[in-house]
């Protein structure tokens, strides 16, 4: 630790500020460094139990971010919110065959409690088959369609792979938006406008670049008759699966008899949608732009968006004046304005950058000589020096650069670690090197199986391009479309 | 039905809007009435598990008003949001020992999966516990200090009570408040505030008066040094618990571990508060303000603010181009434009005045004539003619009547159902009709119980009157306190 950040006092332990900075680099150890960052930027804890996260506040708030931003698209879209029982009873899943394979080996299933019902319950892993249910009884006619619900809540799945907070964990928070159309062109369409919608967020919010596409067979949602998805490739190369937006089709509607009568009073089956974006997106925030100092946040989801430094040298309480003006002066921030002696502006400097404040504002006796400050940016430690009737105004604008910023450097490093080939060879090679391979593919189910036990990769997305008579990077069978790979979270 | 409101046309049956209008007294049966209003305004829905409930749009947006509404105040207090895991491992609950007791027979276990756990968990039914283990890390010295947190998320209490949409159900929403001070006085304080937070929240949101108090040990909650409530009173002249504010005492901090080096360096115990409102509230807005023709909502919480209806004779096209200019002039409020054309004004009003909404503004040919509308208030039905040109000023003012209006008459209601007494028949005979009984009482545990015994009513809380030598009503032994009893729910 640098002599300059430690602390001065002899007071007791700071225990909320003990942090000692970051010790694992990210770029040795990404898991490690990863684990330390959720620690010392206070992001989440571990719970007793297993699997099991303990959301903080600093990354809570995050989360209410993303809710905001969402809850806006929502209203906009006329999607109201709703909220579904939490117990799902065993007969709902059993209804749709390939659903209830898919979710069987995660469904944690509650005691039978005081002996008066006899059918087993599961915490929700997703709510489908609830929710269907209900709609069942409140759709009738095409006057009630389209119907669109979301809900915002917890779901437990009991993974069995390595948990992580975040990125996998067997409790989550998400949305999960649940709609019925006439027609399947209206829920093709609408499918992928929230497609579009979570890649906006991802860009415009969190600052990350996206693949976006449809998912192949193997990896679609248990019960869907296609999966769209948005993908971000993380530093160590792996993608991360960031939401997905799903046709059901028609079969969750056979299956719990959601029927209606169209205008020509005949009964109809209709198309149903699902969607979703999770607590899994933090971990994405913190992954793609963190660096050796901690965490890096985008200005927009950052509990505090500014930190003031005074440096309480010479005239202390001239200095402290215009630093709480300041902040006064900037009340539709977050801005924190540090006042304590018994740290060096050295150590608060370390501690705000551990937890990824974008901007710091240092103010000492020369600048308050020149009526200036100086402005630091988090994420490429930049300095300017401002003048102090300017700052208000500079900052939206340091604000939207350090956003571009981010997303471009993220951006950057998204295409450059695409490989575009044919050959199996090269297609093994890219993997093993931690970069995303694009290769024409049969998209057969045992072809996908089969370079996943050679290579760990596993297909991500569909890409757009077709593959123009090009065979299978695996099998060598006929492959419609260039398809992205890439081991994943 | 009235003629007015049967629907014209010949269409297929518009199931969304195919309630009949309500069919049920609520003078004559609360309970049918609630029942009724619940499933008929599309609030609720019951789930195909007993004692669930499906929160359906209409509902729900009240509950985030309320979120809305309380987050604003959390943030102004500094008191952080964050999420704690589901489930609890068995034996949290059991270093609490009057806590443990409390829950014990509410409890949903889960059934241990995968085999790789030892332990029980159980659905949480209140989060003391597992945060509390969180807070024994968090918390080393008095900087730590004062340590505020909340979480808004599902909880689940297995009842064997006859159960209710939002009043009382197995799954319900909540927030719970979880804070940790160095001082009985500072915990003393907060909690009060909040209760009075609480209070404000019901006058100013959902327009409903409550009192105000302490619980007695038999009514605290379960673990806590004492409990303070908001009460209200509801038509059927039971009782409802609106919120509760509890100082937790040491209890839990010396169950969990929880001490903090004061600045002396000597290892102290802290003291612990704990708080909550829940989706009850929304069943207090349906019960308290309702009325034979359905739903009466307060301006505040209502998903459609306001209800244009638009006569459809003579020039409708005139008609309707006004009509949507002054949708469009009250961009703030939200209105809904009802131009459909198979339905009669007359099945119109009565559809909207079965959801509540706050104010229709009727529109017809001699009003266009007159450049006027009519304001229609849903809550005593009272008209006035209003100048188009004054519309959008008028809207806030009538809105505030409405809110004041249906508070008052909530409130006479309230003081008029009061019956002090000090004998023991006059007790009994306003428990009997149905009022709450204000009477001198010991406070004692096997009293109270003989009490709910004889009348089935329990203390709701403790009066700031002093019985000033009086006996206690039941059992004749001294009495400090006036305290109100009365049936709840």
């Amino acid at each position: 630790m640098k002599e300059d950040i430690v602390k001065k006092s002899n007071l007791s332990s700071p225990s909320k500020k003990s942090q000692e900075g970051m010790t694992v680099k990210k770029e040795k150890d990404i898991s490690e460094w990863y684990a330390e960052v959720v620690q010392k930027a206070e992001l989440a804890d571990y719970s007793p139990i297993k699997g099991f996260m303990i959301i903080r506040p600093n990354a809570y708030f995050i989360w209410e971010k993303i809710q905001e931003n969402f809850n806006e698209y929502l209203k906009k879209k006329n999607i109201k919110n709703a909220y579904f029982p939490l117990l799902i009873p065993e007969s709902f899943f059993r209804r749709e065959a390939e659903h209830a394979k898919g979710f069987a080996p995660e469904l944690a299933w509650i005691e039978k409690n005081s002996g008066e019902e006899g059918e087993k319950l599961a915490i929700r892993p997703t709510s489908e088959t609830i929710i269907y249910d209900s709609f069942s009884k409140w759709i009738r006619s095409w006057r009630d369609l389209p119907l669109k619900i979301n809900q915002w809540c917890n779901v437990l799945r009991w993974e069995v792979k390595q948990t992580k907070p975040f990125l996998r964990t067997r409790e989550f928070l998400w949305q999960e938006g649940h709609c019925v159309y006439e027609t399947e062109k209206e829920c093709d369409a609408e499918v992928l406008e929230i497609l579009g919608e979570y890649e906006k967020l991802c860009k415009e919010l969190l600052a990350i670049p996206v693949l976006k596409g449809r998912k192949t067979k193997n990896e679609k949602f248990a019960g869907a008759y296609y999966t769209t998805t948005i993908e971000a490739l993380m530093p160590d190369g792996k993608a991360l699966q960031m939401g997905t937006s799903h046709n059901l089709g028609q079969g969750f509607a056979k299956a719990f008899n959601i029927t209606f009568k169209d205008k020509n009073e005949r009964i109809q089956t209709p198309w149903q949608s699902s969607w979703g974006i999770s607590t899994r997106l933090i971990g994405a925030v913190i992954l793609t732009h963190g660096d050796d100092r901690g965490l890096v946040l985008p200005p927009k989801v950052a509990p505090i968006q500014i930190a003031i430094v005074p440096i309480l040298l010479g005239n202390k309480k001239k200095i402290l004046k215009k630093a709480r003006e300041i902040k006064k002066s900037l009340n539709e921030y977050s801005v924190e304005l540090d006042e304590r002696e018994e740290y060096t502006p050295g150590w608060k400097f370390a501690e705000y950058e551990l937890k990824g404040v974008p901007l710091r504002i240092e103010l000492g006796p020369k600048d308050l000589e020149k009526n200036q400050v100086v402005f630091v940016r988090r994420d490429d430690g930049s300095k300017e020096i401002v003048k102090i009737k300017d700052i208000r105004k500079k900052i939206s604008d340091v604000f939207e650069k350090i956003h571009d910023s981010i997303y471009e450097k993220a951006k950057k490093f998204l295409y450059s670690s695409m490989i575009k080939t044919e050959k199996f060879a090269d297609f093994a090679k890219a993997i093993e090197e931690r970069k995303i391979a694009l290769a024409p593919f049969c998209e057969g189910e045992s072809c996908e199986n089969s370079i996943k036990e050679k290579t760990l990769a596993t297909s991500r997305l569909i890409s757009n391009e077709k593959s123009r008579g090009k065979k299978c990077v695996n099998c060598g069978k006929s492959a419609d479309f260039f398809v992205y790979f890439a081991k994943s979270y």
